[in-house]
């Protein structure tokens, strides 16, 4: 069942050399960097048991493990089962989305594990790691995930790991600008992951325009099964998004109040997508598209300001209206993107990621500058905002223009590094198909010959019914 | 492919306007109740620092996050995943099965926070929720679910958000009067949410009686896999049943216990449930349907009595005999509640969760009368049954009148409250589907057109062959 | 619907009363051992208020449930998900994966309670179990799951049952030899999980060659969606296999650098893979089989060293050979195996499990002979070994020499195990099915009678074509 490669423009999607060399060169510098830089951190090394007596800690039930270890959990889950099956709605483009997801995340990881470290964990020329790290390169590799929803289906699984080693780096700078630099809070990345990781998603895939693309139409749906699976992943996002925003909050009453902002606005936004997707069809029917997506716009949208005292009627209003505009999104601004500002948005995340980023970092900013000691104490305002030593002075309105300018320096690091590597990606030499080709597995996997896949090919011409 | 609406008995299933409605209209609800009512709780809010202080814990991980948040999850997968994929087997209802439940739980979850709160955390005029507040209410929600399962297919999205709206409420007025008046011990809902939800479910689906249900007999069986994505939902019930049952028990070994207890008794129900599927049937083959649903009685039948001193091998004797009576009623008690009593229960949700949880109350009521200061220990028995207070001089035998009374209110409620909803359900406002198009995901939901999904359709005889 | 059976070498697969009475025998068995000797553990017990006075634990987070209870349920999902779906690959044998694995696995875990128990938690005439024990259990049946992948397909439920009770037993045998009389540390179970259950089911499936199994070759492959079930296996395993490593892991620093060291191992491990899928095939696509197994090696391969002090960079060398190691398998050892030793292993388990089960036990025994009391500092160094009482005098060269010990031990028992078992299963009262009935659902299960099912059959010739 060989495909017939001499179509038009067909183009050399031939991986055999130039995947493994990628992997392969670049997993040994992983090893060559990983040795030089990377160490157990304080909790996670043998010498504990004296680090615990020198810090008079009573319990092993101390060590941040125990803390964040169940959240760290989940958080893979989301990446790996989350984000992959999310993108397995394509009909024939299932093993892609699930395989080239676990490919760049697993790269990511090591990669934003060494970025991140620089950053924010380096000490006497190494770079000590703990569970907090794992989080925080899932998270990393999570914007790599929503960038890579916009360019699904459209790219060779090299240009994803060229995508994954640029987007990793850039991603760290911005967030240290945010955290470091400007002292701002976004434990959910409502900013650094979701603004940052949609526009520069949309902007590589707006430099790789493809005029074509409805040569490859049929197979941009969805078929029934596809649907459930993808299913699959919403759920996975949904239902383990609390511990995603809570995950690296402070310890006690941060992270719990993380999970109860962020399941509360979830569940809100289940109700008004479920709403105007059926509000904004003719026949009044709801569209899995919506329900896979949009219901997960409430998480994006207080990932920002989740940790702090938003309240759950807060969450409720913030989760309900961007379940509406995520839905709305949908309906008009993908159609009016791609007809208009040629940006092929294959999974919608300027409605899932970049809008509610947005609302996201807004709400934030607007939540901290609202922030006053009667509603945290006094104790709890210092340590919600971390306004010690030299931000000992910052007041919550203070802290909001920050909060808003973080905004603004993830959109501007996003648009200018989506566009530097949108044109390296758009050098001819990775391997990327044809535009008849996208959206079609057969193109980098072996597929199985069967009567089932079979069924799939109606459109392609050349090959006879099955008997 | 417009489905041909002009059939004989169609009904009006236009839900443009009705569904976003309601959906928006009980949204803006919520917004309000929970502004008015619903804060953090102490270990939520920021006051947590000064909170510490004064009750000396001297380390965040005393948060009640830590000790419950890791269940919470677990039975949040259980409440979308569990039950929404244990009810995909239908070949043409997976979208509705997922997705409905997705719907209503998510409004559930509000409800039950904002019902439950006023009934338990309510104190100076507001309810201060904490994550085991998010557990009960997902706890409260998956009653819901359970009588969702009796009635899939049949109904409207709006006749499940009317639903759950009526039985959030009933279940919260139930709990109350056992946990709070009788002093019953329920930690894992044999009574309180299987018990109730499935007999509130079977008289629904009884006075929603459809006579010509047989026309759409052709939908209500599975394909090759929509069983297989049954089954995920029915392992992940199965897995994290321990949880579901350990989730609100005391800190420590009850909670140790309760999961413990879980474990064994699922563990018997899978042979026992293979043992009768294959030998209730002629060909001696196995029944998916048997294996996806009877094997999770064992986890509803010690719902009651496991974080009671039930011991192992007592829970394996539960768990066995559960999944006897579980396997038999698919077999023989189904077909006869259909065609005698007109009770067309679509999951059987009378065999996994009615009998079960009846066998729950029952086996929690003999293991509470047989407790004695010996097994407890003399503080362990005070605290199993919180024979505190006015409670202090209940004797084991008393308690476990209490709770054989528990069980025969759960019945009367749901029976009660069954009727009176299924006759407001049966109001023609509703837009339910005819019955030749019930198990039909097309009546609500825009469904992918393609060769694979057109192969569905073959018994539709206004659709020509696809080409 | 019926299959015809009258085919040359029918087989008398009839389930009827053998798989009934085999279940429900054993089941009573187990209720009355667990009745004469399983009590709960005393942080499970009724009696530990009073335990934790005595023992001056001042907080119930003291209990091991809070230190072990979320990495149990991630091994349980590895155990009954991970395994289930990972053997789903099959086009027509997703009931016997997921379903046959869930029977074995219920079974097991009941009989290693005991077993396990006999040999490490019996006191004063009773097994004390606690989460520890069900985590053990659970690992000792990922021994049998893994023995399962090498004959799936090709065996009757009686067959499985009856090599889970030998398995088990000689599971446990095996473990206490290495863990009590070897003194060996290996929490992940390179030695005890992978490389005995592995080779224990490659000895057991040479012994049940079947010289005609090409006559079901077609049923042998996969379909596109049975590939994508399959992934929710890997993904599964991949993603809590740090949760795996670290379960019965010393509370504190061990705990957390195991799963450190296993995220690394792992994510290395993506990357070899992929590289080497696509070098080993002609036409440069990737492999789906690869992806879904040999990702997986580097969980394996440091199951013994990821407590220790393998560091990240280790980690990542361990991950990046093992995922070439069992990738080559796949392409060239899996043929020789079968062709030339006459061993027929379904599922390749020879490439995910022996093989990087060897390289875990290899390098356990090198990392416990490099370790240095500098590296590991004093006390975390007699920690990590557990150089106290009888092993005091133990110094590193000599551990490393007993590891390399338990390797041998371990290989031996697969192999006289393997070897009686597997002379056992050949006995023809089983009910195992025809060489043409192997990968065949229909042989012990109801399988649903649809168009989309019927498409399946296509090289069945006695099957008229569909209406």
């Amino acid at each position: 069942m060989e495909r017939p490669r001499h179509q038009g423009m067909a183009k050399n999607t031939y991986m055999r050399w130039r995947l493994p060399l990628v992997c392969l060169l670049w997993e040994v510098a992983m090893i060559v960097l990983f040795g030089v830089f990377v160490r157990f951190g304080a909790e996670a090394d043998a010498h504990w048991e004296e680090e615990k007596r020198e810090m008079n800690l009573t319990s092993d039930i101390e060590n941040d493990f125990y803390f964040r270890y169940p959240s760290f959990q989940d958080v893979h889950v989301m990446i790996f089962v989350g984000f992959g099956f999310l993108m397995t709605f394509l009909k024939r483009y299932g093993f892609g989305a699930v395989g080239f997801n676990f490919l760049l995340a697993a790269f990511g990881i090591q990669w934003a594990l060494l970025m991140q470290g620089w950053f924010h964990s380096f000490k006497n020329g190494k770079i000590l790691i703990g569970v907090e790290n794992l989080i925080n390169a899932d998270f990393c590799v999570g914007s790599v995930c929503i960038a890579f929803g916009a360019i699904l289906g459209k790219t060779s699984p090299i240009q994803l790991l060229v995508m994954t080693l640029f987007q990793v780096t850039l991603f760290s700078v911005n967030e240290y600008i945010l955290l470091n630099l400007l002292h701002v809070k976004d434990a959910g990345g409502s900013m650094t992951i979701h603004t940052f990781g949609a526009y520069f998603g949309l902007t590589v895939t707006r430099i790789l325009y493809r005029p074509n693309l409805e040569q490859s139409k049929d197979k941009q749906g969805s078929v029934y099964h596809s649907d459930l699976f993808a299913m699959i992943g919403t759920l996975y996002l949904w239902m383990y998004w609390p511990s995603f925003n809570s995950a690296i909050s402070d310890h006690g009453d941060a992270q719990h109040r993380s999970a109860i902002n962020t399941y509360c606005s979830l569940a809100a936004c289940v109700l008004t997508t479920m709403a105007f997707s059926s509000m904004l069809q003719k026949k009044g029917k709801l569209d899995m598209v919506h329900i896979q997506n949009a219901t997960l716009a409430g998480g994006v949208a207080v990932g920002t300001s989740a940790e702090m005292m938003l309240t759950p009627y807060g969450s409720l209003i913030v989760g309900s209206i961007s379940g509406i505009v995520s839905t709305v999104g949908y309906v008009y601004f993908t159609p009016f993107l791609e007809s208009r500002l040629h940006i092929q948005d294959t999974c919608g995340i300027h409605n899932l990621h970049a809008m509610p980023g947005l609302i996201g970092g807004i709400v934030g900013a607007i939540t901290a500058a609202a922030a006053t000691e009667d509603v945290y104490g006094k104790e709890g305002f210092i340590k919600a905002f971390d306004f010690t030593g030299v931000y000992q002075a910052r007041t919550p309105s203070i802290q909001g223009g920050f909060q808003a300018a973080g905004i603004v320096v993830s959109l501007l690091m996003a648009f200018a590094g989506g566009a530097i590597v949108g044109g390296i990606l758009k050098l001819p030499i990775w391997g990327d198909a044809a535009a008849e080709n996208c959206f079609e597995d057969e193109v980098y996997w072996e597929v199985p010959e069967d009567e089932e896949s079979d069924a799939y090919h109606m459109h392609n011409p050349d090959k006879p019914a099955s008997p």
